[in-house]
């Protein structure tokens, strides 16, 4: 059974809270809950962890070599200057697909650029919690096609 | 039954031919099939348009006002320059989901912006033919909530 | 008699559709029906041609060389990339008023710019439907001025 | 009777001396002559007033407020940098319509970019003294448009 | 006692009509009065000058040159390209306190850049009529503790 | 009474130590203990934290989250790249003064810009130790005129 | 025998009209038959398209698959700004040569970039007529010594 | 006898307080009498004009119309940014030299670029007072050169 | 004895497992082994300290005040955004040399680029796990020099 | 019987050494000997000139002047910022055609721009040492057109 | 008798042939001529040094050293990026003013910055040959007050 | 034996003259004389070369082929321009070490940047002459380990 992480960057504890204009008002409990029938469904197992420590990712991505076969990332406001996180990503060399809940490319010009997604499987950004359960389908389809 | 206007934009024709490397060696017609069976899946109608012109890919637009009920639309390159592109989506006011096949966020950094997507729901990049999947379920769940 | 040519570009066979907060809800029609009279007025004559297609627009001002006095464009999207509609203008050599519904100095940065303004007499954006008539009467008098 | 206000702001004293390949060889009264007739033809009183000085500029048009119902300025070379004048435009809300002899958009870089433009009603650039006619009419047929 | 002199700059005479929703409804003498009482608290004597013009702020700041310990200074639309103004505060040597009514860094991103900051104490921006009762306890605390 | 977090962020805990030619010889200890009998004077209480995690002080952004009324915010070199930062003021809407001890404006050109301050109140910037006791007020009296 | 297709992009079917101080007197037909003396001189078969058409092009080039051996380009002002033009020659790969009459690195700036160069074999500018002839060698002796 | 007009700009009343380190420790009123000297040894009049008002100086460049055989003009921080100034010498077409006390050119970078220069014969900066005496010099040579 | 502290930043505990192509294919813990040889030979204490918690770094570089007497530095991706850790060097004061595995001069654009570097002694990049022996040599001799 | 001189700049001399990859493996001297064969079939002499020095560039330029009828020119990594050679070339006004070896406008971003292009007549790029043979051609055409 | 070194940069010897409508028809030695002249009624030595070659300047510009009082330099293109003939004049310490025949602030944008200005006393530009005399007076006067 | 060529640019000649506070006060002669003797513990050859002439440096690395084993490299102020020095070095592709005196990453700007870097094994900066033995240690470990 395939082994994926989900990771929630800074602030995404809050959601439901957090300027519900932009993010809904749905709290990450209820996406969890739901991405986990998700993983279900698709017969892979989903761990998940959130933090609002840069390093606190980190470590979780590095704990994952070896054990997890992709990565489910949300990096929040990292998204857009954490070189740190981006070379976690490239170092553990598991799959990860990028995730946002916000069309980052229609708000403030900082939020258009990711550092991450140069070593993404992919990006997905604007579809609310959507955004997620779309995000582990295009994982769990890449793990697929990548294994035969 | 909602009706979905897939679109595809300049040199998409020509997939399966085109640096298989980047784009992977499937056909349109081979993922448009594919796409024709998930709709059907997802109870939706697709009627499927491809276009190397600007102004073909704007008539089409114009022509889906009244008529759809979403568009699901890879610009190909259009995506980084093509303006009245971007004004027939804000003229017609459809839901409009922007798909890409490559991770455009790791390519030359012209690929990089998108002046689509500012009025677009959301983009999906990276996952091959996958990439079209995924944005039909984002259009149609995206569809069905907006109506309740 | 003066001949006039009157160009719309991409989209504004939409006008009255499209954003009316932004370009107001007189249809594309209304617009030249009453720019027909103020033509009548003037004593000059007006025909109107408006395409989606860069190209088209491109062929029909080269149609214009030696059979048009004078072009009232407004280039809508391409004013801000085509720089082969300015080599057009300057190629047919017929003088050329460049004018804008809405006051595109004050809508998105990218809307500020204008590559075909450098090759026209002048510009006139921001007053709605009248930018026309403003136009046809600017390029009238230049007209007139010119052959004294 | 409409109220209108013409501002002409530095050097525009000088027209017809100033390199009359750009700017014309008609003198500024000879404009404002002209201007009154067609104010007197449009049914509104037209009061003139020009200055070099920033300053009394920004004094007239705070003098202005609740006396005017327009403002036709030409702001010469302020248009570029006077941030004090955009902001005096936009304290007093008087509907003003930015006009300029030359075609701003091509001569030097920068000149192109106007900081008033965002806070008037248009801009009409390159008419030589005809963009005073076109701007009167231009401000005219807003206000009455918009007093209904 | 110590002498400060508050300088108010273009548009600031006009407080309480322009753009409430940014600047407040409070007109300047309104805040003056306020300022008056808070000098008096502090034990400081305060002399106000407003003008719309760059010289006469200029002429102002020289004149106070041997006769004021200290400026406080709302320098209006001038703080973002009055290098004049600069120069004047820097050849005079006198502590200046440069405040602003609105957060500048939130608003257009020309507003942002102070070009007098560089040569003051320290600024204060945000605060509505807040920023001058500020300003002044920063300038006068600031004056006690070089004078020990 | 209400109830202010006062945040300090990284190296603000070294303060005398560092570079007292910029940030003068006053421990953050005796600027606190300062602070505190200005909030005491002001009627309201005032908690403490100072990190120098990032996440750290996030997490004590969101428990404020319901409990505070207000936060004065000195983000230390954050204010120049923490966008988490950010996000997490504009996620628990907590009225935010944002002040620094040494005029920003004048070092470094990457200390000019703070990508905190768009989501602060205000920002007060250059005045030493008293910036923290001039953002005391202003956040004071903000909350004293919002709740009337 | 080789199969060169020679493609014109927009504006050229006015060659010998258009500006004749930059680009020359002589008409696009003369310049082909004169082309087509020097491709029987060398053993290769020209075919020649012109359009104002962006989309035309590309299909064209599409159509040269497996057909053509060569393509000698010059895309008029599609040069600078049509990356579909660019992805419709990288996808046939089809060996390309870019000519231009004018020397576009020493007129405006937004002419001194090609975005078509990177996909090309090499590029010709500044020659008239002489471009064309140069360029059909170039790529004429290109495809021998790849065959070899 | 050649007029020559000495135009100095804002803050050059204050020479020999402002900032000595930089500006040298002699005031204007020395240096206009050792021009003086130097002017009657050349055979020219020489006229001083000092303003902090951007508006004056243009009112006494457009007095010297007719007037004046050559202006020398330290426009101070007006250098920077005062394209009005810049037309108003283009105006009146008087040969003008621009000098400066200090050397712009190793200082803030804002302060290396003028944009009067480009209207004026030429720049002499660094010489301290010297700069007054060597553009003197400069501007009576090209006069008697010109009329020969 | 002289007492080093060897700091190593994000993602370098995973060195020998990152992009071996990029890093070499030797561990963090091999390094250090062999530096501690290094560092007895010149007769120096190392401590050794990696965190990938860019706040973890900054409290032991506060914690070496008084303690240590330089410090050996690979910030890792932290290097290129890290105003915190730059910061963290200027206010404890102790010389610091930063040292790079991979030469960040040819890499990808965001890594040319050094923060910390400008509060450094110096840097030193490419050699591979050589850069951390160079490094100590470069820092021992520096401290050798400065005691004399 | 025309006179050209063929130049070539820094690192030249190592051709087929240097990166064959690049820029082929054929030395310059086999590329002189037969651009001489092409010169003799043209009827025109050529002169040879190497040199990794600037100097020896602009001196060798300097020294055509009234003897050489045109130049070929390969300036090497001097087309990127020698203005000094530009000015050479623009100072002896002789006819002078630009060649590179290898395809400039899709190496590094450094290399697209050529400081010397707009004092050519044109540019020759990317054909390897066929590129010499071209650029030879286009001289000579261009001299007997312009002597007719 | 001070010992003054004229240093003349690349192309200066072929003053007279190039581009006389930029640099006037006199020859270096013309001009030389005259400046010695001047330096003779001023009471200093003159020794005079052209080069084509960027090293060539620089070894005399050691050479100087301790040997000259004064270095006028026209650094003719190497103004504009050797960084080289910057740390030579810095390097040996000897005044140096910068001239230049034309106005290089209206040429070509690359020609307004110098990189040699930052460590020159001041420079004069524009003037033609008189920039040189002006240039050595500039140069005398700095000396004699330096020494006073 | 391997043999080291060490190469010293513009201005090194001048070490202990030349800007004290930045260089230090030891001559090249005592660096190299310092330097002898590390390449003698290490049992390599090192022979010298200094030049202010890019085309000499040049030269002297092109004669290094196939007789030098590497190149320790201060190529001083050409650092940041010469495009032809870089391509000398890949064009021998002989293994090259940079090293600089100084920091340059906290001088000007443009010292921040080698043109050089991107070609060589790696850079050292900053530890004064100590660079240079530095540089060599790295360099012959290099050698050894590629050879081992």
């Amino acid at each position: 059974m395939k082994q994926i992480l989900l990771l929630n960057g800074p602030n995404l504890n809050m959601l439901g809270i957090r300027e519900p204009g932009i993010y809904g008002s749905m709290s990450l409990q209820t996406i969890i809950e739901g991405l986990e029938k998700t993983a279900s469904g698709l017969g892979v197992a989903l761990e998940t962890f959130q933090s609002n420590h840069e390093g606190g990712l980190i470590d979780k991505i590095h704990a994952a070599f070896g054990v997890k076969d992709g990565i489910l990332f949300n990096p929040g406001a990292f998204t857009h200057y954490s070189y740190a996180l981006r070379d976690a990503i490239s170092t553990v060399g598991i799959p990860t697909v990028e995730v946002h809940i916000s069309n980052i490319h229609k708000r403030e010009s900082f939020r258009h650029t990711s550092v991450i997604a140069p070593v993404a499987i992919g990006q997905i950004a604007g579809f609310g919690a959507d955004s997620y359960e779309l995000g582990l389908r295009a994982l769990v389809q890449h793990l697929e096609r990548v294994e035969g």
